[in-house]
């Protein structure tokens, strides 16, 4: 794609850009240390601005004012992010998955339905009663269990489990190793002992979901584990039996949720954060790394620290906390003139 | 199952219960939200008092002195959760595992001994000198290594691995994707890289131990990680090599405890709890959401915070933490206040 | 082996060790409660001395002037731990793997390249492009996608998942269930909803990495993530996209990294920690356990604390809040006192 095509495609979505120096031919978006002749790479964060000047590069998306070494093409943009964003996608698109058609070496029950154009590798294995839906891309190693359902377009990648009667809804995409759809922490302690208790609900994921490798969601004890439309999870998410996140959240690794909290819409979650149980999140909260939570949080509210607290507040205690030895001599100090000053009262008062 | 026979299968679990309404057929039990006609629900936090109002359950399991709607019969029960879960195990039981019988797509060492009325899945891997007991379920992508043992009645969910020489006793349940006996970090610091120390122990599991999905249980270097029996444990645990963990105990989820640490019986180890090396927690311990253990737990000790201490000298210092601004406030003010009485006296000296 | 043997095989290792007792024949190294006749034990942990009255141990390694009881040989030696490392590897050597040659019941693509004495078990899938160099050991339920590279004697235990395009060095072993090169967390927000942005880049993995289980190493969103020659990863580490590490780093487990973010050489990293995007670790560095590290990190420092500062100051804080309850007390009490003197000074001046 020449820069010129990559600037109409950039106007299609609202992005204006101009070039600045020669109209290229570029084959791949690259960060400005990795990339090579017949590159493109940006400049987001002014923090990385010496490493244009290294640049093996062909062209440099940037904003204006910010001069490029001869030789290099500038793409000039008021939001060099947004315009990569595009260009990654016009330039490279998403990951084509290798074709299997349906393997005859997946074990698919006889029971099973499987949509048009599906793909699903050897090594498969879809249960009795699942239905699954229109091109579905199943990688090798995944496990569909008995009443499961997937909408359409699914890609779940290799060593996926996907446990009985669990609901995916169209777009959902699932990475490496994660499980869908176990068996929560359900026991009742009779007489010193744990007394397990069948989990039969399931999971319930919307639309446009993706959740990154080694997840691992329960199924609800009764009714609904529920993942909201269009939510994102990275890696190694762990959320317990009938809590249910809403659309549209983004939670980034780590992250463990107790069972039955409710998670409003558009809620961000930074890595190692906890959530107790029984507990609510508002729409549009964010919830700072390493944060615990420990009681419900307002919508809109930024919390931090453990246990978690409006981020302004915990910020203050947190510098308050590093600077204690000086306060504490501070009181020492006080304490000290204190007793100097009664000392002096007492002469006072005997004179 | 009629509600007057739910009665009887609780009275023969010593729970006395009481039907307030009709005699209604129930083919399930749900949550209030989810439940609908034929369906038996229960209150048992009053919290969520007002689903009992919008539930369409036919019948609600709650205590005496709650008044349900028109048209839905009412279970009278002390302990409603209690009842719960004998009616959930009486209505809907425990999971059926598909049939494989023993798989010929199953990979399995002319040394292996598989017992009687097994159920090994195609994609199952069993390694050399390996012997399974008596009606083991394993699903497909399991790999069981050489001269691994498992007891009777065991199940193992898609994708479980078990590393070789390692013991599970009777009624060990492994959900999706956990990984039992790898070796653990092991390596002496030689000339500036890491040389890597044969980890030539294995990893025991009592019966009755229920593992998450996701879990990673190192091998000891020397002797053996012990899981006791009737442990649970729910997604993501980590355990480091030679680490013993008593019986009966309850680790929630993202839990990490390094190498040689011993934990008594009863234990309880809530979310991303993580305890350092060669530590002892004494039994009946309970240690709280994100604690850090960093020294020994006296048997029966609540503790938590990081580095964790008993929990009521941690909420103590937690409070007073979120309070600190205020307090150096405080503490400003007195500064003032000496300085001022410091100059009134300098003052009344001088005269 | 012979003790006498064993001593000789020390000494090629620079190790100087002496035997007190009967030259025995030793056939397996064990833990002190572990062990029986015919096997080694050690005490490097001056703390575990009793158990050696108690071990069944033939023969002990051990520093001198421990008196060991009759009818143990001592192996007497300055570091007992470095000797332990040489007897494992001498005794038991390192794991070996089952033989499959390369079988006719893995899915390798025509266009993959396999070396020499490949060791491929049935049920593994080699994508197209894929180069794999000599002797690599691949366990059942590993997925190489196409175009990844794997350099001579890998070793990938079962159900490993290597994403498309991602480069691993020689002698890179790797514990079940890990994932290397998934998509990261790359979304721009559009409209209230989250645009993915395909994850163009992949992961690096140097020589000599070992990585745990249940690991997940996302790809870079362009360029690549990498993980240095020599860095010995734990269970359950999440790393994010574009982020580097340096050569022979240590990482305990749980560890959650950013991405962006560039670790220096030597630098270790306890459990449950966690490093926030385009940070700096300097070489040597040390991070203790369940730290947050928020800024950058100097060469050479010892870390603790969320969020993290350095460990001396990290610890005089916290102590301090543990006898924040008692300070305040302190401060209350000064505010009592400084009342009091208030009044006596107001008596003088009415005086």
């Amino acid at each position: 794609m020449r820069l010129s095509q990559l600037i109409e495609v950039l106007a299609g979505h609202g992005l204006k850009a101009r070039l600045d120096g020669e109209d290229r031919l570029i084959r791949a978006v690259n960060t400005l240390e990795d990339a090579g002749p017949g590159e493109l790479s940006f400049l987001s964060n002014p923090k990385y601005l010496s490493a244009v000047k290294d640049t093996k590069a062909s062209a440099v998306v940037l904003k204006d004012g910010i001069t490029v070494p001869a030789g290099i093409s500038a793409l000039r943009c008021a939001d060099p992010y947004a315009a990569l964003t595009v260009a990654i996608i016009a330039i490279h698109g998403h990951r084509q998955h290798p074709q299997w058609g349906v393997s005859k070496a997946a074990g698919i029950h006889p029971t099973a339905r499987v949509g048009p154009d599906a793909n699903i590798a050897h090594g498969v294995t879809i249960g009795a009663g699942v239905a699954i839906g229109a091109r579905c891309a199943i990688y090798p190693g995944c496990y569909v269990a008995d009443g499961a359902q997937l909408g359409d377009d699914c890609t779940l990648y290799p060593n996926v489990v996907i446990y009985d009667h669990c609901v995916l809804g169209s777009r959902v995409t699932i990475h490496a190793g994660s499980v869908i759809g176990e068996d929560g922490l359900g026991y009742a302690p009779v007489e010193g002992h744990w007394l397990k208790i069948p989990q039969v609900g399931r999971v319930i994921i919307g639309d446009d979901v993706e959740i990154g490798a080694n997840c691992a969601i329960d199924r609800a004890t009764l009714g609904r584990t529920q993942i909201g439309t269009g939510t994102k999870f990275g890696n190694v998410i762990v959320i317990g039996h009938g809590t249910k996140i809403g659309p549209h959240c983004l939670f980034v690794g780590l992250v463990g949720v107790a069972g039955s909290v409710t998670v409003g819409q558009h809620v961000t979650v930074a890595g190692q954060v906890g959530m107790a149980g029984h507990l609510h999140v508002g729409d549009d909260a964010t919830i700072g790394a390493q944060a615990g939570v420990a009681g419900d949080v307002p919508a809109g509210a930024t919390y931090l620290g453990s246990p978690a607290i409006d981020t302004d507040a915990a910020k203050r205690s947190m510098i308050a906390v590093q600077k204690l030895p000086d306060w504490m001599k501070r009181v020492k100090e006080l304490e000290r003139q204190v007793r100097e000053l009664r000392g002096r009262l007492d002469e006072l008062h005997q004179k």
